[in-house]
């Protein structure tokens, strides 16, 4: 695999959202100086962006849009559908089952787990909590493409211990903590704190 | 201000975590080899980090835990509280609101703000969800540092304008769109989509 720079995967994930706006709207093809527009970077970015992963467009005539967004889900591994298990079953890990947004995207969300006696059982889109007791036999049976970890802090790293020895290789963690990992395990960690910190960086630095 | 990378930043924030440990396991100083270590970076990387902000630390006799801490606070903007609003009462607004670690951290979510009648009212952790079209009206009395959108994607750009328009200049944008606004204005853009997407692509280009 090549290594592409996280910015540069997220910045294709977010031209393939113009082009289905651009689809919407009617437009079957498109230049690189509008889907930089659209994304607040420039025309020689969009170009370098999309070099990584061959040719595509031509000179003076743009991409062609459904083209150009097959070829961005392929390559974003969007032309298949994820399995995703969610562990932890608080405000957040309940807002996550519950958002439509992530099917609508391929990503399955098919069990959530939990320690607590009392979540265990409760449902939510058709979804019952599980007792994580059942974590490895489920993932036996079921393997899970991604795990979100969604657990408090101090339960985070034994949680990722357990996913990573039955089989799971990427996860998205919400605990806020540095999981230590194997290198053949991707973490991606959305940590709320860390961004409000970055706004009060800016704040304080203008 | 000087322009710093964002990744920069977020390590920054990183590092200040990894000294609260150390300093509760009783360290008083700290090398940039442990500090990279707990980091997943390298010694280089950390002491380029710091330099940006002036000399910290002693050569052989590594950072002083206590002193970094203070500074890194400072850098960070965290030496003082910060009044956050939330605009959008649905799942994750709710949890946002309840969440105790954003107070921990300087961060106090002081309104929350919702268009739907059967929202307003509701009340968690105190906090009563408020009519979205008192928020000009709200804003002019209290001035927010940060306003954190978590509305529909169709209703955040609307929400943005009036946002800006009120005298907010950081904004942390939950909402699946990239938002218009002026220069002056800072983003940051929490997309959980975006994030399983980079995990698909992870998976995809194995």
């Amino acid at each position: 695999m090549r290594k592409i720079a996280e910015s540069t995967v997220r910045r294709l994930s977010l031209y393939l959202r113009f082009l289905e706006e651009f689809e919407e709207q009617g437009a079957s093809t498109i230049s690189s100086a509008a889907l930089a527009t659209r994304g607040g970077t420039t025309s020689a970015q969009v170009r370098k962006d999309l070099s990584f992963f061959g040719s595509f467009g031509k000179r003076g005539m743009g991409y062609e849009v459904a083209a150009l967004k097959t070829q961005l889900q392929e390559i974003l591994g969007l032309n298949r559908r994820y399995r995703v298990v969610v562990v932890g079953a608080g405000k957040i890990g309940s807002a996550l089952v519950q958002y439509q947004g992530f099917r609508d995207r391929g990503f399955d969300l098919v069990a959530i787990y939990d320690a607590d006696p009392k979540k265990i059982g409760r449902s939510w889109n058709g979804l019952s909590v599980r007792d994580v007791t059942q974590l490895e036999k489920d993932l036996k049976h079921d393997p899970a493409d991604i795990a979100a970890i969604v657990t408090p802090a101090d339960a985070a790293q034994a949680v990722a211990d357990r996913l990573v020895a039955s089989g799971v290789t990427t996860i998205l963690n919400f605990a806020p903590v540095q999981l230590q990992v194997p290198e053949r395990v991707a973490v991606k960690t959305v940590n709320l704190v860390l961004e409000l910190e970055a706004l009060s960086y800016v704040l304080a630095n203008r």
